[in-house]
């Protein structure tokens, strides 16, 4: 991975994608004793920036390749990333999604025209039943995180995060990322080498994995499989890919509780004006309750996204 | 007024503003039957694009006058708009506001350096209120909307629009406006002059003011005087100033039921992931559901404001 390749998708994203605002509050900046700057990626299409790996890795496959379609595992963000970008390119998507999905969720990757295939997460193999329609139909991989288009395609909001940064008279800061499997942290920090804006992996308690996997050197993995209500940003362990990068790029992983996302859910809708998901908010949390670990007069946090149940948000704005 | 006001201000505004996203959903544009294009104005600096206004205003003054300070009459985003232009200028600001406003308001009102002075609004007049203020301490008013400079700062969220439009492909639209005074209408209604982008008013039903007015020609005032869940857009009258140049340049006037505007706040929810107040929705709601009153392929929607109480949107939310 390098920059010319996160440069690249940026020039084959450009009449797609949306340049997502850089956003702020006087009463963040108080709460957090610094400057809070938010990248609103929930306001990109689909609600969250996994569009721009999708659309990266579609548009960066051969033209036959794309014809025969897509296939990804997801119940979430990354299959309307995917699905969208398919759908523009007027080519098939199938997603695979456990058969226990929200409905809304299978509801709305399925408007998005793509295929949906559901699987019973106790009994059956995704990849299994994923490798026999790939096999069968033609259909190429898109992999969640641990793939150079992909990785790319996240990297684009470092390089906006750059200039908007400087538009604002930020030159340094921590920028924090909710991290799942690194491929929106380590696509983000390869934009930052060079620059006095630090990358930081964001994660909700009892999946650390990255945060530990930084720390000790070597992939970790979370003890608990899911549940979190941050799950959009819930994996088991850092990519093969990604870990490495991050380790060479990142400071020390934050963390923060369930309760400190809910919370960062309500202010930024109280005073962004944004729906955010709990996981897509896990920056925001870190920025407003570990200021003790930050070190900088400024902090960057991106909002991942904004694709959250009814019932999880209004408990959230319940904590106001 | 005329377009060289507003592109005065828009060089005036260029440092501080907030360039706020035109947002899209394959899911309204569905609705609709045909695209919908949402200038997310909630976005802007304290929550509506009454910031713009304010900012316009104050650095439209002389140093002289401007050092003294501002005063404005408000319970809302005008306020808002104008306490904060007064903070970054450093200057003072006094708004007068009902004493049974919601406490939250004044507060955030308050926390952005105003003072505010509260009055009771069956016994009192603020307009006494305010001219002896202004006359001790050299105040300057700031109208909401039937000043130039206001309308000037207003109007250059038509110029983003204009430019927005086109980088969409979208080169004939309705531009559908949530209006109060008119002072963002008749501003946005200069800019789109000469293209085939055309301005019209969208109104809550009981508060159809200018929807009346702009049909027979004169100022034409509502029945009831406040109470509206769209209370933010509510004023009696379309301005002395402003309604001569709708009537020059609008359509007519769209009028919304509080459903349809519930209903647009928890799509806006949804499917593009902003906070919008219910006053600030009515051009959305009118957009998805009045949508045989609209004759271009495509519709522009300006989301005024996201300065909403909680119990309000969660009441909002239910609706879906």
């Amino acid at each position: 991975m390098n920059i010319e390749m996160i440069k690249a998708a940026a020039t084959r994203l450009a009449p797609v994608v949306r340049r997502t605002p850089m956003l702020s509050s006087p009463f963040l900046d108080e709460m957090a004793g610094r400057r809070v700057l938010v990248k609103a990626e929930n306001l990109q299409h689909t609600g969250s920036f996994k569009f721009r790996g999708g659309w990266s890795a579609l548009s960066g496959m051969t033209e036959a390749q794309r014809a025969k379609g897509v296939i990804a595992y997801s119940s979430g963000n990354h299959a309307q990333g995917v699905a969208m970008a398919a759908a523009k390119f007027g080519v098939p998507a199938v997603i695979l999604m456990p058969a226990d999905s929200p409905i809304l969720k299978i509801a709305n990757t399925k408007a998005l025209g793509a295929e949906v295939v559901t699987y019973d997460r106790l009994r059956d193999s995704r990849e299994d039943i994923g490798a026999r329609l790939a096999g069968a139909r033609g259909l190429t991989f898109v992999k969640p995180f641990d793939e150079p288009l992909v990785i790319a395609g996240q990297g684009t909001v470092g390089l906006e995060i750059v200039e908007q940064a400087m538009a604002e008279g930020v030159e340094q800061a921590d920028v924090l990322i909710p991290c799942g499997g690194g491929g929106l942290t380590s696509g983000i920090s390869i934009t930052l080498e060079g620059t006095n804006l630090r990358a930081r992996t964001c994660e909700p308690e009892e999946f650390d994995d990255a945060a530990r996997s930084l720390a000790s050197g070597k992939h970790e993995v979370n003890a608990t499989q899911g549940g979190s209500i941050c799950d959009a940003i819930v994996t088991n362990s850092p990519g093969e890919i990604t870990l490495p990068i991050m380790m060479k790029n990142c400071g020390s992983g934050l963390v923060v509780s369930d309760a400190e996302a809910m919370q960062a859910v309500a202010l930024a809708y109280q005073r962004l004006k944004i729906v955010l998901e709990p996981g897509g908010a896990v920056a925001l949390a870190a920025a407003l309750f570990h200021t003790d670990e930050i070190e900088s007069d400024a902090v960057i946090v991106v909002a991942t996204g904004g694709n959250v149940d009814t019932d999880v948000f209004v408990r959230c704005l319940e904590t106001l």
